[in-house]
């Protein structure tokens, strides 16, 4: 498979990313990698680190670069040549099978809407986030993709969390949960209250409304919002993580007692710490495309984005996709019929 | 001032809330109690603690009370004689000056609203939560109490979180941020998109849109979301809370090192714990009513209740209901203005 990764997004240089393209190269040998940016500025980088072309490893050459500052549009509007954009016009025109980027997410959604469009059925596509809980992990789907949802984008978003915890996870029958103010069936706002009728009618392992207690404590594998919500629950509990850690730091530093206990035990910290940080998941993928693109944290490690190249290959072998395609008529919630099928059902029931 | 405690909400029995209620009569000597719950269970367990009704506590009878698992309005349907019920009237009726109520947040809201009515000008109470970050402490508003809400809602929220940063932290003039997905003013969903435009030209502290990375980490003092929103972030980062400490304890019990150091900084363990546990903060007030309802949680400790009580008690001296609706007035936010100050500039704007 053939994994376009965008050289030049995120905060840091490309230093940080060939790192974990040699890496990749060298773990998953099945692995080729088109890396896209300015092409001076990565042969600089690629002769200072000693790396060169090769079969498996191009330069792809991108004039531009969408800094984290710039609004989501500037990717298809003012800097249509930046590297974001043409990781996914490489995707768009079967030159590549999957993007990574480890930069702007809201670009490498606007670009990856506007060139590789969606897979036939979907409407509107959905980050699916893998986060921790105390028994192992979930997803969040959609952890930020749309900030103003209908209830056909959240039943599709099920759909896409579903596949994203049976390929992602290896979760064969995934309990999809609608994320709620309460777990009884009548708790919840206009929106989920709506969705809610659409997923009790569709053939999934559907568990109900869950709630936030049943994020981080387990219970619940797909947790469905939209992305405003998903974006919240994500930074605060990234904000949460952090904080933790500085009360505990701070904490631990009033008297030598608790300094030495701390010294005692600094692995455990280490572990705690790798498990509520987020970031080092690999990236998140864009769920619903008419092909593959996986986002990292701005700030993403060699790690991370090794990871996310890891997963592009996986999702790509897989054809995830497709199969999300296919789903979404399965479950019969294709956008085509959703006017016909659904929306009477839910006016009739008060619902949007 | 005398403040009604809803003896019979909540998770535990009477037993609990009588601990707190002899303790705020000792602490307190400004307050008096009205104890409302079922006459036979409240001397039954009066007399089991030896305590007596006295002129600073009177037993008020109510028949019923409203379950935990019962549907909101039963408070005002078929239960109206639960104790939360009896709670509110007695303010409605002035025979009490607020609320104290560990039970059922739905029933409390709906029982509230119905009784009290909200203070003129304002459309729809909040529910304001303390929360704590790694320099201090700030207020959630809404923490649960609207699932859907209009921009005017979101922005009178803005002024009821004000006031009780200035009341409940003693910030003269508090931050406040509108929730958002991103910092930058363009970002968000239609609803603060409208309401950012609002809040931009009303005279309080605005600091523009904050994300879920400002909350724990601080940064900002009152942040403004509608009750969704806040339901789910409240709840999450309770059981994002949670699961650290069982991944600590988990990673502690490794090997024997890792557990001596944990034992050497117990203490240390306690203080965070403390930190993080939102349920001790002394409950969370229904903002906006014409009068004071002040919130537990259901599993309320005799000492959350106490600072419950301590709180309606120093809200009352200060007659926050009526400062709000003074505030909400002064920032020309007042709901029978709306329609024709606010929403034309909206609509021009492409806001809701």
């Amino acid at each position: 498979m053939r994994i376009a990764v965008d050289a030049m997004g995120g905060d840091f240089t490309p230093a940080t990313s060939l790192e974990a393209v040699v890496e990749a190269l060298d773990m998953y040998p099945d692995v080729e990698i088109l890396y896209v940016g300015h092409k001076e500025k990565l042969a600089y980088y690629m002769e200072k680190m000693r790396v060169k072309e090769s079969d498996r490893l191009k330069i792809v050459h991108a004039e531009t670069v969408v800094e984290m500052g710039e609004p989501s549009t500037t990717a298809i509007k003012s800097k249509k040549n930046s590297s974001i954009t043409v990781c996914a016009t490489l995707v768009a025109q079967k030159m590549a099978d999957g993007v990574v980027s480890p930069g702007h997410t809201g670009a490498a959604v606007a670009a990856s809407k506007v060139r590789m469009r969606m897979v036939p059925g979907v409407d509107r596509p959905c980050i699916g986030s893998i986060m921790p809980n105390v028994t192992g992990k979930w997803i969040l789907a959609d952890a930020g993709g749309n900030t103003d949802c209908t209830p056909l984008n959240l039943a599709q978003f099920a759909v896409m969390g579903e596949l994203y915890a049976q390929y992602g996870l290896g979760i064969k029958n995934p309990r999809i949960g609608l994320l709620s103010v309460g777990g009884e069936d009548a708790k919840g706002n206009e929106l989920t209250k709506a969705t809610f009728k659409i997923l009790s009618k569709m053939p999934i392992n559907f568990i109900g409304n869950v709630e936030g207690h049943d994020t981080f404590m387990g219970g619940c594998d797909v947790v469905v919002c939209d992305g405003f919500v998903g974006n919240v629950l994500l930074k605060s509990a990234e904000s949460l993580a952090m904080a933790t850690f500085q009360w505990i730091n701070k904490a631990f530093r009033k008297n030598a007692l608790r300094l030495t206990g701390a010294l005692l035990a600094k692995d455990a910290f280490r572990e705690i710490k790798a498990v509520s940080n987020f970031e080092e998941y690999g990236g998140a993928p864009l769920l619903g495309l008419n092909g593959l693109c996986i986002i990292g944290h701005g700030s993403s490690t060699p790690k991370a984005i090794r990871n996310a190249i890891r997963v592009a290959n996986e999702f790509a072998i897989a054809n995830v996709p497709e199969q999300i395609s296919k789903r979404i008529y399965e479950c019969g919630i294709e956008k085509e019929v959703y006017a016909e099928k659904w929306a009477p059902m839910l006016e009739k029931t008060g619902g949007l």
